[in-house]
């Protein structure tokens, strides 16, 4: 148990333009990570690197210098962009496809130009421009997206902005007896999170992307963070909502629950920018917590692990942290731990005969107090169940690199590798099918092509009714056709998904990527809704083109 | 500690046809209840019986024969009903003005037919032929509103039948490993919750109407239950649900969780009829508590109160029942209480400084560990509070009463008193000046009127950020003008919950009553939302019109 400190800060550099994270942090691949990949889909002989930055091509701007300019009496002359850097830097989020068009010198759909609101008036101003005008709106936030959530489809428009929301990042207010913080939409993730734990509270929301994502982002895509068993997915976490839309305000919200119909708040979250603009989010805080601690665990089987993970959570007594990785994931983690503390490990492992094992990580944070009742009570569920107790070493490490492994996708991508990871959720009892229909079609499209994947799974959500089951595919692209090599294991897996009954998404969104599949996901009565939805918001279609809604 | 056996069977008789509940029980009001009464709004010396049920006027059935054959076609002869008993019970819900308008005799806008389908095909094929013969349907369910969410409004149609789900009442299909049960809409509190228990489980959903109201009711109108603090109000516990609509199927809900686009959930989920006829819930269960327990409390005042039950649900240790009454709620609650047991708790009550004092009851259910742990957690946070312990009597004596309180209102009824309860929420931050607000805008409108109210509060659902007011008024009729002496309380206590940034309801719904009241509730582009839902699956409007949309 140490003191709650593994967060990271905000990051003081903007993104890197064809990759992930701060651009003077690149890890690199440890000679063990190098070794077991090598082993595990062929050597990493290749080197891929991306085209220098002015090699990347843009289209001409498309915007008139008529809607320039009524863009700029809206928010200023210098918060309408469009230089090189600025254009290539919102041509995209971070999806594989995204960046390997973007390290290829392809930004040729890059947005006209980039609009920077300040407040929810300009942002009602610039979509009321832009939907008299026929100017299409990418909303743009942390540009986190895997799954072409910003990508800039003009949608038959002839131009296109990107609305970035960087300037908007306030904390608006804190309501301390109820326990509510209102943001503007632009503050990322380790800058909401300090403002509150500088005033004693927690927002507890971390997903992967944390470091860059914005809150708006978080509401639009209704996220999940890596300790939302315990704290809440966004759409738990969501309170109160303002939104510009072209044909109006819309707030969502006024108390902590209604009868009063239909919960619109669940409309917009999740909408991904087609219904309007988050400009205001009232978030559920806790108070910071004063520990946190990660235990570790190796238990015979995948099988056995999520069996321990349900007796928690129908328990009531689930850690807020729930991880537990499958064969694959674990073997992959075991062998790149390096040094003495790695040959221990692996030794330990196989001396108790766990070196088919699984690892399982629990995690909690509050404080002292409630962190050991709630250690106490997952120990006695712990009771009845075979594990190896591994302390606190392999989830600290787990802690320690979470948010890490974007950037390990770039050294991978310089390499000639391609990484992907995709999530999916079901009930318990449908777990076992969909967890072996998803690996195999995996395996079997990419070894199709002569690629043979690593395919690493892991839960990381657990309800009292299932879990999701999140996947990493890692294996040699397919030189030349890369992109068809992608949107092969992408739809196997999609389709496998979609036939074992899960969802097409846990918390990664739609957006382009998982949007062919919105109609076997809600049926054509649940497309007609949704479409009723935009329709009614945003006659013109304007707002966000070619996502989410097929 | 007992056995965990307060809950009421099934009734086997159907409701009384001018009030609430079983027909052979009256319960009466006691001598000292009256005596009370008499005290606090003046004498009870009136007798206002409803009329008999022969001279109860409905009007003809304006159903056409070719209409008739089309329904009879699909559900067989004998379920389109359209007897004066049949039409008179399904001519309205059990709101104060529903019943004071059947309890004089008019039933004039009774449904011309009670059709009674069998299966989600059924359903799917009236609504067809109702869409194509513009006949208006009333989707009915245990019939309890008491909003006027089932009043028959012809929404410009000439002729409307009351869809009574009653024969769909079957458990479909019961998941014990993700702990999930889907129902059939009709299936009543009582015989769902029986076919949980005799399999080991439980729902845990016991609002006040339970004995009569559907599973498909609770769904439709976003219904709480007394114990939803601690197992989720029905919007928590939908999994999934299949929604019978005039253009096809919805089925919303595949996986316990998703990032696949707005929540259509929570969609259907507060619909009240307007989008299609749930067919099917599957909702979330827990296994069956061995034992349940309440403790009572007497606290200095009800700001006290509220900041016992803020901090302990912002400790995640609030009990699954929280009930704290205000100063006139435990007043009247404390007086009515019969013989030995009643002076001594005044006597305790005064000799200890209390006599002021608000009650505070706190619940458990679950096995007898969980309770445990759970009473020690709240024993831990009462310790920083000055409160009276009562034991577990007072408690008991709710948990025994707790479906009551329907009886009584029809006792006042027959003595000339009104009889009406309204609930809201809101932050802790804003609950003192909600609760004043409320309180004097009831007390204002009947005082002006001659018929100063005894206006009860009580605290009976809490959440980290918020807890709702449920809010019940007694005053003498104005005799002659009862309905506008209603409409003067109801729209004062309305006015005054929307100034004070309270939800227009927090768990009776919407219907008619609180429809005048949407536009403040979500705003205008809100609005457009709603009627845009509407329209895309009902493009006729023939689903229970007048209701919930502005």
């Amino acid at each position: 148990m140490h003191e709650s400190s593994t967060l990271i800060t905000a990051p003081t550099t903007p993104m890197i333009w064809h990759g992930w994270g701060d651009p003077t942090r690149r890890p690199g691949l440890s000679p063990r990570a190098e070794a077991l990949l090598a082993q595990e889909i062929g050597p990493l002989d290749r080197h891929t690197p991306p085209v220098p930055l002015e090699e990347v091509r843009v289209g001409p701007s498309a915007l008139s210098d008529d809607d320039r300019r009524a863009l700029e009496a809206i928010v200023g002359p210098d918060r309408v962009l469009d230089d090189h850097l600025t254009r290539v830097r919102h041509a995209g989020g971070k999806s594989y496809p995204d960046l390997f068009r973007r390290r290829q010198g392809d930004a040729v759909a890059a947005p006209d130009a980039v609009v920077l609101p300040g407040s929810h008036e300009e942002v009602a101003a610039v979509l009321a421009v832009a939907a008299e005008r026929g100017v299409a709106v990418v909303p743009f936030g942390g540009g986190t997206s895997v799954v072409g959530g910003v990508e800039p489809e003009r949608g038959g428009f002839d131009s296109l902005i990107a609305l970035d929301l960087a300037r908007m990042d306030r904390l608006v207010t804190l309501d301390e007896e109820s326990l509510l913080a209102t943001f503007e939409p632009g503050i990322r993730g380790p800058e909401a999170e300090a403002e509150l734990r500088r005033r004693g509270y927690s927002l507890g929301h971390f997903p992967q992307s944390y470091a860059y994502a914005s809150i708006g982002g978080y509401v639009a895509t209704r996220s999940a963070g890596q300790a939302s068993t315990g704290h809440g997915r966004i759409d738990q976490l969501v309170h109160a909502v303002r939104v510009a839309t072209p044909i109006g305000e819309l707030s969502a919200g006024v108390s902590p629950a209604t009868a009063a119909g239909p919960d619109l708040r669940q409309v917009v979250v999740g909408s991904e920018g087609l219904l309007g603009v988050i400009t205001e989010a009232t978030l559920r805080i806790h108070h910071a917590p004063e520990v946190e601690v990660y235990e570790a665990h190796a238990v015979r089987s995948f099988t056995e692990g999520a069996a321990i993970l349900r007796e928690l959570v129908q328990a009531g007594v689930a850690p807020d942290v729930c991880r537990l990785s499958d064969v694959d994931e674990t073997r992959t983690f075991v062998q790149q731990t390096e040094g003495v503390k790695g040959t221990a490990l692996r030794g330990y492992l196989s001396l108790r005969g766990y070196g088919e094992g699984c690892l399982l990580i629990l995690g909690w944070d509050g404080s002292r107090a409630s962190v050991a009742l709630g250690r106490a009570a997952a120990a006695r569920v712990l009771r009845g169940h075979e594990t190896l107790r591994l302390g606190t070493r392999p989830g600290d490490a787990w802690a320690h690199g979470r948010f890490d492994g974007p950037y390990l996708r770039d050294e991978l991508m310089d390499r000639g590798v391609m990484v992907e990871t995709l999530e999916t959720a079901t009930t318990w009892s449908a777990i076992p099918r969909l967890y072996g229909a998803v690996r195999r079609a995996l395996h079997d499209a990419l070894g199709d092509r002569g690629t043979p994947p690593l395919v690493l799974c892991h839960i990381s959500h657990v309800y009292p009714s299932g879990c999701s089951l999140y996947y990493t595919w890692i294996a040699r692209q397919d030189q030349g056709d890369e992109l068809a090599q992608w949107r092969a294991a992408k739809a196997a897996a999609s389709e496998a998904i979609l036939a074992a009954g899960g969802t097409i998404t846990h918390h990664h969104a739609v957006g382009t990527d998982h949007r062919p599949y919105m109609t076997a996901e809600v049926g054509d009565v649940g497309v007609s809704l949704l479409r009723a939805l935009k329709d009614a918001v945003d006659p013109t279609g304007i707002l966000n083109p070619g996502k989410l809604v097929p």
